[in-house]
Parts: structure tokens; C-alpha cells; sequence
């Protein structure tokens, strides 16, 4: 699979990892078989943060996606918004400012068909807000400026050996039982069915749905909520189709042999999700948005302030966001 | 290390698969170098269970532990206590009180000093309860039988990957925030120390705590536990001057590179703790007792009725809890 468009990089907070990470993925794009990208960023930040590096990664400024197929093989491509200095570990406001403004033009790029698909580059939202960001994250953003509703964008992680959908995510875990819904369930299950069919090529796939508690309630000896609201959400998506498994004792759903069972787990909050995931794929986990009209992923690691510009931070995630982003929109164009 | 004294194996309910693991693991005692064993149940159970599973497993009745010795490699040596019929998969009253039988045997002739260490076969909690069973598990039981309450006995799973330790086990996750206090973490976790040094010979363990929230909490952001509860338990058992950090985001401490940095996970919740121990080391998790004046395994699995009697259970769990007993009762004797 070919793409005949770029993928579009958003730099990220430019005293975060991300500029490094472009640069450091970049200069592996051959061994790595990356499908051409182009940052969306400032050309300044990328060619300090690859020296910092010691990446020797000549950078070619593009106005225009259109441009990046030209250089891409001998050039890092740049759509360069702002002239910074470089300050690996120190956040400012200019760097939030180019941070949101990279990742709205990554995401209009991407929206209006110039670019193939969105990576994103890591932000500290903490940071962001001060300039006027005001989502909980880029997910939300992305999917507001896609004109879909925070509730149908549905947040997925995948890895070598697990896809995960964590039904709530950064939410206290006293507050997960109130936050759980039928419908709630339902809807992100069904979003994640209808993604895996159309952007992962999986023509049947396969959902096994969490319990909430131990053994899954065990027949309400231990909570009632697989009763009362994932069971009830099960029924629902058997009727709509969909193939579908569960409520299922959650400790047990996770090793090798019960992985072959099902395309993706549906889980019912943030650890449920992500501690199996990071427990077999530390590294490789992609952050990919489900439910929009363009394709989204990012590396699953956040601005790593405390290590940026030391060469310490693993390419691995960016690599890994590049190449299922490329996948996934080639997929698309082939529909 | 060898050990003097015979293992002692509590048949569980002679209906699941605890007959058939103790004829599987005696097959493999030379293989698999496993320290001498008797079964502490009824010869005529295990030998059907035996040839049901297509093994050639002699029987030898003993008296007493001081038998064992003598005839271990040559037939499996059985402490007779009943005649019953073998019914894989039909639990009745019968088999339950000679699970509950057993199960009392098997600790006092431990307690004792006559057997090394426990190793106990899987019950049914709700079958015994109906023959005068009136404790949440085995491990209650023999906490009891050992003067220890109930609160002093503590679980922990361990793998070839990773121990865990669950702070709270059996309830509904809606109940584990309420649950919580400092004294049950820095209680448990310091048991956890002590028996890490006595029983498994790590003379300086390094604990790992868990946070209860998604990144622990984010400064409070998502969850006060973290700083309530969690912290102050960890700055007592520091100052108590044992080795532990946290608490510490959930979902990253689990992959290979974390769990490098410690002996032990001390999790908050049940799922928290068997997750990633069953996603990484499904086949091979021991449960161990500690806290109590003798060595207690068993099988981290249940009675599994439903393929008793069909040669489909793995052997795999009963080997490590056999092979771990062995090697923690050996180090309790070299002290």
C-alpha cells in the first residue's frame, strides 16, 4: 500500500520530545519503510533538536504538502509557522502558541485532503491552555474541528499484541462505576467496530468487552454493574451485528491465548486498558482516534519535559504512529 | 536445597481438577525435579482421576508424613482419608467435606512440623460452605488454623515475570476507595517485606506501590488517594526502613524495564495485581500465603469443574506452586 499524499506531523510542544522524535524517525524512514511525512512545526526547533541529537537531518521548508512527495527522501519537509529557539525541558507560552497553531493546521491540512492522515506530536495541555486551549486534549480538538461530538471520537491504543478501547479514560477511579453507561458502552463499542472494519482492514472484527469488577462480578457477588450495564450494552451490539463477547473476568482476558479471541478489548476504565497494553507492548503503543472523518494517531507518550534534548527518548511510538497512520489512511484511499 | 520433610497437598474438591493436577505433577517429579509430595485425600479418587488422564500413577497408602520418603519415587504416596467414588465435574456434599477434611489435615500435620509446607488443591468455596465451611477461602482457613487473623495473612501472586501483592482482593471495584487505609497498605506491604526476606531469600526487597489512579492521580487532578492514603503509607514503611517507592502510575510499571526496579507490586485492587501477573505469566502464577508460620501455596486456579476429568487442565500451575513451596520451606529450614 502507497500513499499518494504525505502524512501530516504537528510538531508538538517544541520544548517536548516531539521535535526530536520527527527528526529521529525521519533519518530511519528507509530501514523503518516510513510513507513520507512532513512536519507542520518550525524548521529552527527540528534542525536544533536533530543536532542536540546528533541526527544529521537537513531539513527542506515546503509551503505546501504537494511539495513534500519532491523532498522527502533527502530532506526532512517543514511547513515552518514560527522562528524559535530551541529550549528542550523549558516550556513557554511562544512554544504553546506554535504547538496549537501547528496541530489546527496539521488538522485542516488533513480535513481538506491535502495530507493523508494526522500524527501528532505530544502536548502538555496544562500548557496549552494558557494560550487558549481549552479541550481536555487533542482528541477533543481534533474531533471539534472535524465537527464531531467529543462523545463519538472514540480513543483506541494499539500494540503489536493488543488493541485496547478504555470506555472512560482520565477519570478518578471512585468516579468510574457512576460514569458507566449502556449506552456509553454501546456507542464507543460500535464507533470501535465500524473503525476496525474501515481503517484497520479487519472484515469481522471481533469485540471482547470487560467486566467492571473481579471475575466479573461473579454473578453479583462482587458488584452488579456487569448486570446492570455491560451485559445490557452486549446484547445491544450482538443484536446491531456486531461480534461480540462478554462481560469477561478481567484478569484473564489478556494473556496470549485469550488475545486470539478477539480484535480488540473494550475496557471499562483507564488502568483496565492501559496496564496490559504497556505491561506486553511498552514501546510500540500508538494512540489512534476512532470515529473521525480523517485518520489520527500519536505516539503513546506524553512532552517528556525532563528528558527532551538529552537523545534518551525512544523513537519507537513516533515510528510506530507513523507507519499505522500511513497504514489506516491507505486503507481509506483504497475504499 | 533439599528438603527433610514431604510436602503436604490438599486433594481441594476431589470433583475439579485438584485429583487429577496431583497425578499430572507426579508424573513429571523427575523431569521436572520436584521436592517428595503426598496427597492428603483419597487413593481411589486420584487413581481413577489418574487413569482417566491416561496416567500411569501407582498409588502407595501412608500412615504419616515419614512414609512418604520411602515411596515418592516410586508411587504416589496418599494419606487416605475417604472412599469415594470419582465424579470429574459433579461436585456433591461428600466430595466437599472431604475437601474440607483434607484441607484441616493437610495444615495441622504442617503446623506440626511433620510436613515441610501446604500446597492445597482447588475448592469451591459455596460447596464447602454447605458441609460447615465458614471462611471466604482457603487462605482464611488456614490463617485461622495457624492463630493468624485474618487481616495478617496476605496474597500474593507470583510469576517468573512478577509478584504482586493485592491490598484489596474480593470486592466490587466501587467498594476498593472506601476499603483503602493507611494502616492496611503499610500492615500488608510490611508482611510482604518480611516474608520476601524469610521466604524467599531477597535480603533487601525493593517494594513497588501502586497509585489507585490513572497516572496516580496527576497531583490530585484525578483522584486524592494518591496523597491521603497512598503516600503516607509508603513515607511510614520508608521510615520503617524498607525499600519501596510510589506510589506509582499504574499502567507504567508493569513492562520489563519496571519491573526490574522491584521485588514486589503492591496494587490496590485485585485486577490491578492480576492483570498484567496473568497477561504476562498466565500458566505459571503461584498464590502464596505470607505472613503465616508455614509455607502455604497453591494453583492460582479454580476447581475448573467444567474440564475435570477431560486431560485438558495444565499441570503447569501445580509444578510452580509444588516447585515454590519447596523452595520456601527450604530456606525457613536453613535460617
Amino acid at each position: 500500500m502507497t500513499l499518494a499524499l504525505p502524512l501530516a506531523y504537528s510538531i508538538g510542544d517544541p520544548a517536548g520530545i516531539g521535535p526530536e522524535m520527527a527528526a529521529a524517525a525521519w533519518a530511519v524512514r528507509h530501514t523503518e519503510s516510513l510513507p513520507p511525512f512532513f512536519v507542520i512545526g518550525s524548521a529552527r526547533v527540528i534542525e536544533e533538536a536533530a543536532r542536540r541529537r546528533g541526527l544529521d537531518v537537513p531539513v527542506c521548508a515546503v509551503k505546501a504538502p504537494d511539495e513534500v512527495a519532491d523532498c522527502f527522501a533527502d530532506a526532512l519537509p517543514v511547513l515552518d509557522l514560527a522562528d524559535l529557539d530551541y529550549t528542550p525541558g523549558e516550556p513557554d507560552d511562544a512554544g504553546a502558541s506554535l504547538a496549537l497553531t501547528a496541530l489546527g493546521v496539521a488538522t485542516g491540512l488533513v480535513r481538506s485532503g491535502a495530507a493523508a492522515a494526522l500524527v501528532t506530536g505530544p502536548i502538555a495541555k496544562s500548557r496549552l491552555a494558557r494560550v487558549g486551549f481549552d479541550f481536555p486534549g487533542q482528541t477533543e480538538f481534533v474531533a471539534d474541528a472535524c465537527g464531531i461530538a467529543p462523545e463519538n471520537a472514540v480513543m483506541m491504543l494499539a500494540g503489536p499484541s493488543l488493541r485496547v478501547v478504555p470506555i472512560t479514560v482520565h477519570v478518578a477511579l471512585r468516579d468510574v462505576p457512576e460514569l458507566l453507561t449502556i449506552e456509553l458502552i454501546r456507542n464507543r463499542a460500535a464507533i470501535t467496530a465500524a473503525a476496525l472494519v474501515r481503517d484497520f482492514g479487519i472484515v469481522r472484527p471481533r469485540l471482547a468487552v470487560a467486566g467492571l469488577n473481579p471475575h466479573a462480578g461473579e454473578d453479583g457477588r462482587m458488584g452488579s454493574e456487569e448486570a446492570e450495564i455491560v451485559a445490557p450494552a452486549v446484547v445491544l451490539l450482538q443484536a446491531a451485528g456486531i461480534a461480540v463477547s462478554g462481560p469477561l473476568p478481567p484478569d484473564t482476558m489478556f494473556h496470549a491465548e485469550a488475545r486470539e479471541r478477539y480484535d480488540v478489548a473494550i475496557c471499562m476504565y483507564h488502568d483496565q486498558a492501559l496496564i496490559p497494553l504497556k505491561a506486553l507492548d511498552f514501546d510500540q503503543g500508538v494512540n489512534v482516534t476512532l470515529g473521525l472523518p480523517i485518520i489520527r494517531t500519536s505516539p503513546d507518550h506524553g512532552t517528556a519535559f525532563g528528558i527532551a534534548g538529552t537523545d534518551t527518548a525512544r523513537v519507537g511510538p513516533t515510528i510506530a504512529a507513523l507507519r499505522m497512520a500511513g497504514e489506516c489512511a491507505a486503507r481509506r484511499t483504497l475504499v
